[in-house]
């Protein structure tokens, strides 16, 4: 089936060259097609990085190497693989990604645990090594590449390449930031899988990377959802090179710390965004704005309860102003939530508020707001001041087409 | 939009009558329709009542009186309004509703708190005093009906009408049950609703009569889902009107007391599939066993996190054996899990066992299991003894159709 590209797409931004970073991509052919399917970034020596990955108990190799090996806190390569996940590969999976590592440390000279590799494409099939080998071997001698040749070689059945920009001031050091991500596409038998690396020229100390990466992690990557749906490979990971040569920041109390920390969080909010962006069989972008929880986690946790939804998902595909749909999302969320004290809107009008229906509940602009693309959706408690901002799509017939209609 | 009976639909069966139950049903035209949308049944005195109401934190005023209500242990009858839901409306909510129990009481001679109300349908409309009135005058004085009119009565979007009996032998004494039920469709703009009656000649004391049914509906109503989606009005409950004159049942070492709690957990089972079989847009009736678990309850939840998959319940609806959606599904579960331990299978043939797939996996009998419209997915997570079985069934363009087409 051809998926065609997706109506809430956005172009590929401009991006600035990160200094450290060198980008190459070579046709490793772990499917029958005609493209760039293996990625290599090469970092300098002593470029920090930091991850998060995935919570499923079943991931694949390529995320319990690496979740282990970003404690240490260096990188000099990253390798990303598409059109085979390696998940569920059992021993055999484990052995192609040690393979990758030894072969790229031998040619960089660095550690195996410098070498951070990721796959994403067709699960229970173990990566085949005479493949990823020749693979890089090609990649280590291309010619570099742009960062939307990088992003199109990451991506599997992806409708559009997604990268985000970014800069910040650290004191007087101007430094820049480039992420990629790919997401939300699919290739039967395996599932959606997010990928996601942001680079950037600042010195940063590993561990502060860590923690404001984690930071960053929760406001944004971790309020998204299409489908619900974890895949065992997600993974997310940013590397600082150094060379932009601001002084160091070691902790929060590091000048420009703030500021670093912000300009990260707005890459991977772009990012995130332009996964939805992409989520399978998406016509509308969705954006849920929970205040008056208890707190900003059960915030998150009512928002994403109301994003999981089919049934507030359906209702919005189909422009129903249906706040029925959203306080039973609510109330099932296992948060604290009290009905008296709830209010629900749409497009930034209350339709009810405190328990019940507005009286003088006026829908013309709520039924023009839902004929859009962009679709805000308001939620107060009444409880708290906790707050959270959760993104997601709507489910339509295009959903149920990509993944019940296509045969593998 | 015109609902066709689902194509999972079984005929509504022969139910035996239930001494001590006398059943009517009256037009209370909550909704511009001409069929019965009131139905009571009238209880003998001294019958034994239990209930099991939804967690949502926005639970109706019926759910909230009728989960204090059940504490005392007695009902004399029962009231169930459809086409109105009466969720979400405050105080004037609970004042119709308690209206219904003032009149009612005032009618058979018994307390407020011995009648139990459930209604069903659009939400944040108070339930109207005046159609209520007048629709319980109108069934005081009907002529009593059929378990099958009592069923279409509390129907909603029900594309068929649901019911299971059954029978068991405490003793020398033959007691009878009927069960019926309503749930998975929909009335824009409101939501799902599952409500639940199982009746009984048995006598039963009515703590022991609740122990029973929470026992039942922990393998049964617990164990179904069509979207994840719970509503703010579900409510199975129990009662036992003493007619059959067996030795009473106090607790499970009176004899007698495992048969009766298996009858009832059938005709719980029977009711609960029925359910799953008129799920919106269903064309699969999907049973999940999981088995290995650490504990039954850990099986449960997996085994809903599988059932809860929109990427598992696509890929059945595509007839896709796609045993990697089922590993995703059993990942983000939230339970212990080893991936290397995990065995997947369709239909009661092995796809993958201990994290691989099989080598001479012959995927052509799982293919036509796959055409059937009763599909099985087996789960073995090589952990432990815990086990438990879900039912659910497939996500198809009938449910967008259902949910998102239909402008309110």
């Amino acid at each position: 089936m051809q998926i065609s590209r997706s109506p809430l797409a956005r172009p590929f931004p401009e991006m600035p060259a990160i200094a450290g970073v060198t980008l190459r991509a070579a046709r490793a052919r772990y499917k029958e097609w005609d493209r760039c399917d293996l990625t290599f970034a090469e970092l300098a020596e002593g470029t920090a990085v930091a991850g998060v990955f995935t919570r499923s108990a079943c991931a694949s190799s390529e995320v319990e190497l690496g979740r282990e090996a970003v404690k240490q806190g260096r990188a000099r390569a990253l390798i990303v693989n598409a059109g085979n996940s390696n998940a569920f590969t059992g021993y055999r999976g484990r052995e192609a990604v040690e393979a990758i590592q030894a072969q790229v440390s031998a040619a960089l000279g660095c550690g195996v645990d410098e070498v951070f590799v990721s796959s994403t494409g067709v699960i229970g099939v173990p990566l085949p090594k005479d493949k990823a080998r020749a693979g890089i071997e090609a990649a280590l001698s291309a010619e570099p590449c742009s960062w939307e040749d990088a992003t199109n070689a990451i991506g599997t059945t992806d409708t559009f390449a997604k990268g985000a920009g970014a800069s910040a001031m650290l004191g007087d050091t101007r430094v820049e930031f480039a992420g990629i991500i790919k997401g939300s596409g699919m290739i039967a038998p395996d599932m959606a899988t997010m990928l996601g690396y942001i680079f950037t020229d600042a010195d940063i100390a590993p561990a502060f990377l860590q923690e404001a990466l984690e930071r960053a992690n929760s406001a944004t990557f971790s309020c998204i959802t299409v489908d619900g749906d974890t895949s065992t490979s997600d993974t997310v990971m940013a590397f600082a090179t150094g060379k932009a040569g601001n002084a160091r920041i070691t902790g929060w109390d590091s000048p420009g710390a703030d500021a670093f920390a912000a300009a990260l969080a707005d890459v991977c909010r772009n990012l995130a965004q332009l996964v939805v962006r992409d989520g399978e069989g998406a016509a509308k972008f969705i954006t849920i704005r929970v205040s008056g929880a208890v707190s900003d986690d059960s915030a998150r946790r009512v928002g994403l309860s109301i994003a999981n939804s089919p049934l507030v998902k359906t209702a919005i595909a189909g422009e129903d102003a249906n706040w029925g749909r959203v306080v039973m999302a609510v109330g099932k969320a296992g948060e604290p939530a009290d009905r008296d004290r709830l209010s629900i809107g749409f497009g930034g009008v209350w339709a009810a508020r405190q328990g019940q229906p507005l009286a003088d509940y006026d829908e013309a602009p709520v039924a023009a707001h839902l004929k859009g693309q962009e679709i805000t959706i308001e939620v107060d408690l009444g409880l708290g001041e906790g707050r959270a901002t959760v993104w997601t799509c709507d489910l339509t017939h295009g959903y149920i087409a990509i993944n019940a209609d296509y045969r593998s």
